[in-house]
C-alpha cells in the first residue's frame, strides 16, 4: 500500500488543523461521541466478528478482554470523548513568556506536533481515544491497529472520520491503516519530516521493531512490572485492600501489580491475611522462602516457589510473585532491578519512609497508600489517554492532550540585533 | 575501551546526585567557574596544540573559530557557569498538582534524567556548558568531544571534574570519553537502562549515525538553514540591520541566516541597500532572476545565480542566497520547503502578516523584527545551553536546565482503591 501517500495526506490536513479554532475541534470530538452512541449496534456486530475470530485463534483471556466491546464500553468511549471535548484546548497556550534585557518579548507557545502515528494492538478503544485526543490538539493521526481488532477498528475509524467531516474538518486528518506488512510499517516510521511522532502501544516485539527501524521520534510506552511494597509502618487492612485491588481489579492491564514486597517485621501479621484474600480470587502465588516461613501453617498447598524470572515477569494475569524484604532500601533495590518504571506503590504511615520511597523509586508514577491501578489519563483528570509512557523523554505517565503538543518560541522585537 | 564500565560509573553517581541539595550542586558549578579562571594559562596552552593541529589539517575558518579559545572565551565560560549557578534549581519543582475526585493528591515533580551523553565536535565550551548544566540538574554526564578539540576538552574535563570533587560531589558524575572509535560510540548509545538521554551536537553524519545506531532516547539538534523574510510592510532600515546582523555577526553558527527572502513590492527599494551592505562585508550572494532585475544597474559584478541547492544549504560562512517572493505565503512555502525548523525571522510592521508568519512557520524560534542570532540559551535567560533542538519531542529551542529534566507523578492517598 502507498503509506507515503497516506501520511502526506495526513500532513496536508495537519497544516490546516494546526490553526483551527477550539470550538470547531471540540464540535468534532463531541460529534464522535454522538456517532459512537448512534451506531453502537453496527460497532458491536463488527466487534463480534473479531471476538469470534480471536476465540478460534485461541487468544488468551486477557487479550479477549482487551478486544471485547459491549454497550457499556461503547458508552464509555463516548463519555471519554465528551470529557476530552470539555477540557481546555492546550494549543495556543502561552506556557511562559518574558522580556529579555535587549527588550525582546519571548513567548513559549504550545503547538501541535503535526502528524502522530499510533501503533497499537488489540484494544479498539484506542482508535477512538487516539483520534479524539489528536483532533482536539490539532494533530492529524495515522492509526495502525492490530489485525485481531481489524473489524472493530475499521468501523470505529469510519464512524469517527464521518464525525470529523460533519464538523467541517478534513477527513484526511484521520488515517486508518490496517496493514500487517512489516515493511509498510517500517516505511511509515521512517518518514522524517512527514510523521512527527510515533506512539506505540504494544508488547516487546513492537518495541524492538521500532528501536530497529524508526527514524522519527518515538515515545515508548513500556510494560508495567509494577510492585506493591507493604512497609512495617503500614495499616495492614489498607495494605490488604491495596494489594488485592492492584492485582485483581483488572489483571490484564499495565498498571496492575505483579509483585508484592513485604517488610519482614510485618510478614507474619500481614501475609496470611493477604494470601487468603488473593487465593479467594484465584491468584496463583510465587513466593520466596521467607514468605513461606511467615505463612507457616497457614500456607495454602498451591504456593509455588518464586524465581528471578517470576520477579521479572509482567504476568498480565491472576498471578503474583511475593517476597519478604528487610526494609524499604531492599524494596527500592528490588524495584530498581526488576521494575519497568511504570507504577510503584508503598503502603506506609511513616512519612520519612514514604518520602524515601518516592524519591528513590524511578518510575512514571509512585504511590503512597493507594492502588497502582490509578495510573490512567481519565483518572488523572486528563479526559482520556493514548498510552502510558515509561520513558523519560518528553512525557512520562499518561499521554493525553498536553503530551500531544510541542512548543515554539515566538520572539517579537523592534529591530534588535546582536 | 570499556564504555559500559564508564557509563555504569556515571549511573551510580547519578543515583546520589539525583537527591543532592541545590546548594551543594551550585557550589560545584561555581567551583568550575573559579577553576577555569585560575587555570586559564594551562587551558590556552592545550587549546593552542589543537589549533596548530587544526591549521595543519586544513580545518575551515569556521571550524577554527569554533575551536579557538582565548582569555575572553575562557572568562565567558566561567561567566556562563556563574549564571547557571545563580538560576533556580529545576529539580524538585512541583510542575503542577491537584486532587482527584477520589481524594488522591497528584503531584508532577521535576526529576533528573540520570545519565546524559553529550556527543559533540569542535567547540570546547560545550564541555563546560554541558557539565555545568548536567551537574546543576543532578544528572551525570558522559562527554564525548571531537578529536580536533581533544587537548582542549581533556584539560577542561580535568578542571571541572576537580571542581565537582572539591564541592564534595562524586567525580564519576563527569565522564570524559575521547574515543574516535565508532563502535564504542554505537555501544554507548545502545545502553538502554544506563544512558537515559543522548544529545548530539554535530553535523549530518553524526545525526545519521545516531538514527542508525541509537537505542536510547536522542534529542536531535539539527542544523540551522535560517531565513530572513523582508515583508512589504517592513521598516527597510531595520530590515537592513537585521539581515546583515543575522548573516555576518557570527556566520559559523547555526542561528546565522542563510537565505534572504524579499517581498516583490519592496525589492527595488530594499535590495540595492542590503546588497551594498552585505558586499561591504564580503558576503558572496546567490540570487534569483527577480533579485537581479530589482538590483538593475546597481547589481555588483560578483553576483552568482541561485540554485535550489543554494537554498537548501547551511553555508556557515559569508555566503547568502537571495530570492524575491510574491508575498508572505510564498515566503512561508519557501521556508517550509527548505528550512530546518531552527530560527526564522520576518521584518514587518503589519501585525496580521506577522501573526500569519509566526503561526504558519514551523520552527523552534520565529522572530518578528529581530535578528535570528538571538536563539541562544544564555540570551534567552537560561544561563547556558548544551545545544539547540530542532525536533519537537521533549524540547525545542535551547536545551538548558529545564530541558535536562524529566518528571514523575507522586500520588498520595489514604488507602484508595479502584
Amino acid at each position: 500500500m502507498d503509506i507515503e501517500k497516506t501520511a502526506l495526506a495526513a500532513k496536508r490536513a495537519s497544516r490546516d488543523l494546526a490553526n483551527e479554532s477550539a470550538s470547531r475541534k471540540d464540535r468534532a470530538v463531541r460529534e464522535m461521541a454522538d456517532s459512537l452512541e448512534l451506531r453502537t449496534g453496527e460497532i458491536l456486530e463488527e466487534n463480534a466478528v473479531d471476538i469470534a475470530a480471536g476465540r478460534k485463534k485461541g487468544l488468551s483471556n486477557a487479550l479477549l478482554d482487551r478486544l471485547r466491546l459491549d454497550e457499556d464500553r461503547v458508552r464509555a468511549m463516548a463519555a471519554s470523548m465528551r470529557r476530552v471535548a470539555a477540557l481546555a484546548d492546550p494549543v495556543g497556550e502561552i506556557v511562559e513568556g518574558w522580556r529579555t534585557s535587549e527588550g525582546l518579548e519571548i513567548k513559549k507557545v504550545r503547538v501541535p506536533f503535526g502528524v502522530v502515528a499510533v501503533i497499537y494492538e488489540a484494544r479498539p478503544n484506542i482508535t477512538v481515544d487516539a483520534a479524539g485526543l489528536c483532533i482536539k490538539t490539532g494533530n492529524a493521526v495515522v492509526l495502525r491497529g492490530g489485525s485481531d481488532a481489524y473489524h472493530s477498528n475499521r468501523i470505529l475509524a469510519e464512524v469517527i472520520t464521518g464525525a470529523v467531516m460533519e464538523a467541517g474538518l478534513p477527513g484526511d486528518a484521520i488515517q486508518f491503516v490496517a496493514t500487517r506488512d512489516r515493511d509498510v510499517l517500517a516505511r511509515l516510521v521512517q518518514l522524517i519530516g512527514v510523521v512527527d511522532l510515533v506512539i506505540p502501544r504494544g508488547g516487546r516485539e513492537l518495541k524492538d521493531f521500532l528501536v530497529e527501524h524508526a527514524k522519527v521520534p518515538v515515545i515508548y510506552a513500556g510494560g508495567g512490572n509494577c510492585h506493591v511494597y507493604v512497609d512495617k509502618a503500614a495499616d495492614l487492612g489498607s495494605a490488604v485492600d491495596i494489594t488485592v485491588n492492584s492485582k485483581v481489579q483488572r489483571p490484564g492491564v499495565c498498571n496492575a501489580a505483579e509483585t508484592l514486597l513485604v517488610h519482614a517485621d510485618v510478614a507474619e501479621a500481614f501475609l496470611p491475611r493477604v494470601v487468603k484474600e488473593l487465593r479467594a480470587r484465584n491468584v496463583t502465588l510465587f513466593v520466596d522462602e521467607r514468605t513461606r516461613a511467615a505463612l507457616g501453617s497457614e500456607a495454602p498447598a498451591e504456593l509455588e516457589d518464586a524465581t528471578a524470572e517470576h520477579y521479572a515477569t509482567e504476568f498480565l494475569d491472576l498471578k503474583m510473585a511475593v517476597r519478604v524484604v528487610d526494609d524499604v532500601e531492599q524494596a527500592i533495590d528490588h524495584i530498581t532491578q526488576y521494575g519497568t518504571g511504570h507504577s510503584e506503590a508503598i503502603v506506609t504511615n511513616d512519612a520519612t519512609v514514604g518520602r524515601r520511597f518516592t524519591e528513590r523509586v524511578d518510575a512514571a508514577a509512585v504511590y503512597v497508600n493507594a492502588s497502582t491501578r490509578f495510573t490512567d489519563g481519565a483518572v488523572f483528570g486528563m479526559g482520556a489517554e493514548i498510552a502510558i509512557s515509561t520513558q523519560k523523554l518528553h512525557a512520562r505517565g499518561p499521554l493525553a492532550l498536553r503530551e500531544l503538543t510541542s512548543t515554539k518560541y515566538v520572539v517579537t522585537g523592534s529591530g534588535q540585533v546582536r
